[in-house]
């Protein structure tokens, strides 16, 4: 199109509602990451985005750039498919812990390169950390050998791997400019991409306790992720899933794990197992090895049954360096120093938990964290003895704090004031946490 | 209202459209001038201003915070009524060295701060400099004593005055965010005001030599800054001229004081008067020396005939330090070293010169500069020695170029190719240059 590539026509042009060329988007943000054009303008861009929005083809070309800003994983020599799930973040999401080894147990490899915990939403490799000697630092060659002999990889990501999302990603956080669709998309594709997955299915959180509070706004998240994966030639499948109450019965970085190894046992909550179900028979079907989720789902609850996804998740541990025989001791008997029963004031059934509250109170007790440079607690959490729908009495216990520091207990439980709603009526039964599944664009 | 003064909350609530308080907009740019709100975040909230637009009210707000963000000038003591003149900028515009004398003459006191030619446009401090000896950087004591004695006083903007606009313009430069109305509202508002005026008349320019191209985005501008003006308790009256032509028979820092003194004179050309008197007519109603613009304008007339307006005019040269012995021997004689006539291409009617291409050639031949550091030619210029609606014949000469530099003038008229348009017949009259004019909010 030979539109100008100066940095301040490109903002213009964004600013006018142009649709901005491959090449303007190609070098506007490799100029960034090199540190040639300056955080205000590209703070002046991304509010451009914001406000005017960008096409799919756009979004993907930026999803392009970001991935060409940096290092990608090379899986050459190595037989897939390679399939990855992502969420948008949760609160008791645990299950990357649980699907990984899942998928791995069908057949898939899944190169998952995961993040931390974060305001009130949990990371997967702060759980993964709870389990004694567990690394989750592999080099190319050990993401590459887990693959190859376990068949799936948990890791955090390098600062070689798209940094330029890195950089962005820090500007947005202070310039408003975090909630635009596309650039969501492209920071999120970017990273899973770059690792080197093939497909990847999507776990759009939606309610309350997620980052888009409304259907409409998950569904716009969804159609844009899954609309730019087809325009780089990858495919995404997006499922909506309800993120109203915790998930399952336990919130915390070990009690996570405890829980994951209870649902590979085939004895995990309804809520994490139907989530968990369809998420990994979504990334059977995209990854080939079966053609519709019922086929797939089936697949998945043998290798539950017969304890292969179980086997797969001890052999990663061991692989990344984690002690089964540790782990194992302290299963049921690992906890904070100090822990507080909540009551429930009145005696009925269960209408809500509000999953927002109880994330913030988890980053009081030490589960997660405000600002990245916060340590957490390994064993410190919520457990939820009642959930929605059930019946309880006045005095009854309804959840159990954990912490290491007794006043950490108190201001959580100030927070989770007035978050468990209790009801004269039984709620109506609950349907499906599958709230939507978008698969082509 | 008790609203967020985050700044990141500030930029969000623009950005979602909201109308931000007076506390959260001088909060905004208290701290954005004194260095605590990064340029970053500042880019982001002018690209969210430009999209989003603000209210009268906050505009108002915006540009009392300018003002507030350094020093004011401090008239006290001194008798006014003090009124200013600002134009947004044109080709040939050298109306600040004719009002000023005039409307003094006329009883009022103008303590004008102008600025430097940058661009296509040029600027009254440069045409200043070209008077032997005269000074436009003048201190606060003898600003006052020029008010005083001479009833006017030229100079440049000191750089603790409105400090914000200063830092907020450069970076608007910068982040395609200059062109927006509220922007430029506060820009010019608190610049005017901080000089100490009590009413403001403005020339908004329209047309190809002008910053505002179309009549509705003049218009825009025009009542923003009447409404602004109003919101603030100091009157402002936006008068829009016709900005296609370069005003006036020359171009170019001497060549225009020497035309200005033919205006004082009596013996300006017609383009000039029409605006200079109307202008200054205003500048005596907003000053409440008279009740309407007839009888104001009747009174300039008055005091360019009885050589009143003259005497002022020379007042202030020497005030200003500039030699009149000088200036009286440099009249009609001091040229650029080289020159080149530009030739009718074929005989007609002359429909249109082209201000925008004549002020562009001006920064070629040394008229103007590009960037703020570039100096200027006191003695370069064009003298357009027919204007449109006259006959030509072919090869007879229409403009005249002068530039210290042989080389200059070839580029000036490779860019001045085309700028003359001729045709068979005449075109229509020419109406007034006065296209609209706007005095209330």
């Amino acid at each position: 199109m030979g539109k100008s590539l100066r940095s301040v026509d490109i903002i213009a042009g964004k600013r006018d509602g142009e649709t901005l060329s491959r090449e303007q988007i190609a070098s506007f943000i490799k100029e960034y990451a090199s540190g040639v054009i300056p955080d205000y303008q590209a703070s002046a861009w991304a509010m451009a985005v914001f406000l005017n929005g960008m096409t799919a083809e756009e979004t993907g070309c930026l999803t392009r750039a970001m991935i060409d800003s940096g290092e990608v994983m090379d899986l050459s020599g190595l037989s897939g498919p390679f399939v990855d799930k992502h969420s948008t973040g949760g609160v008791g999401d645990k299950i990357s812990l649980i699907l990984a080894p899942l998928a791995a147990a069908c057949g898939l490899k899944v190169p998952m390169m995961s993040g931390r915990a974060l305001g009130h939403t949990g990371g997967t490799l702060d759980k993964l950390d709870a389990i004694p000697g567990y690394s989750t630092a592999l080099s190319q060659e050990r993401f590459r050998a887990a693959l190859e002999e376990v068949g799936y990889a948990m890791t955090g990501q390098s600062e070689r791997v798209v940094p330029a999302d890195r950089k962005l990603y820090a500007l947005r956080d202070v310039t408003a400019t975090v909630e635009s669709i596309p650039l969501i998309t492209a920071s999120i594709l970017s990273k899973k991409f770059a690792e080197g997955s093939e497909a990847l299915v999507m776990d759009v959180k939606c309610g309350e306790g997620a980052f888009m509070k409304t259907l409409k706004d998950a569904r716009s998240l969804a159609e844009s992720l899954v609309r730019t994966g087809k325009s780089l030639g990858r495919p995404v499948i997006a499922v909506l899933t309800d993120m109203s109450e915790p998930l399952g019965r336990m919130m915390g970085n070990w009690l996570e794990v405890e829980e994951s190894i209870d649902c590979l046992k085939g004895e995990g909550p309804e809520d994490i197992m139907e989530i968990t179900l369809r998420l990994t028979s979504w990334m059977l079907v995209a990854g080939g090895l079966e053609k519709d989720v019922a086929g797939a789902e089936e697949r998945c609850r043998k290798a539950l049954a017969d304890g292969s996804a179980m086997e797969k998740f001890r052999k990663n541990v061991e692989f990344q360096g984690g002690s089964l025989k540790e782990m194992d001791d302290m299963t049921g008997r690992a906890r904070a120093r100090c822990s507080r029963e909540v009551k429930a004031g009145e005696t009925g059934f269960i209408t809500a938990i509000d999953a927002f509250a109880a994330g913030r109170a988890g980053v009081v007790l030490g589960v997660g964290r405000d600002t990245a440079a916060d340590p957490v607690e390994p064993l410190a959490g919520i457990e939820f003895l009642k959930k929605t729908g059930q019946k309880v009495s006045a005095g009854e216990c309804v959840m159990r704090l954990w912490a290491e520091e007794e006043g950490r207990l108190q201001q959580a439980e100030d927070l989770l004031d007035g978050s468990v709603v209790i009801r004269d009526a039984a709620p109506e039964a609950r349907s499906s946490l599958i709230l939507e599944e978008i698969t082509t664009a």
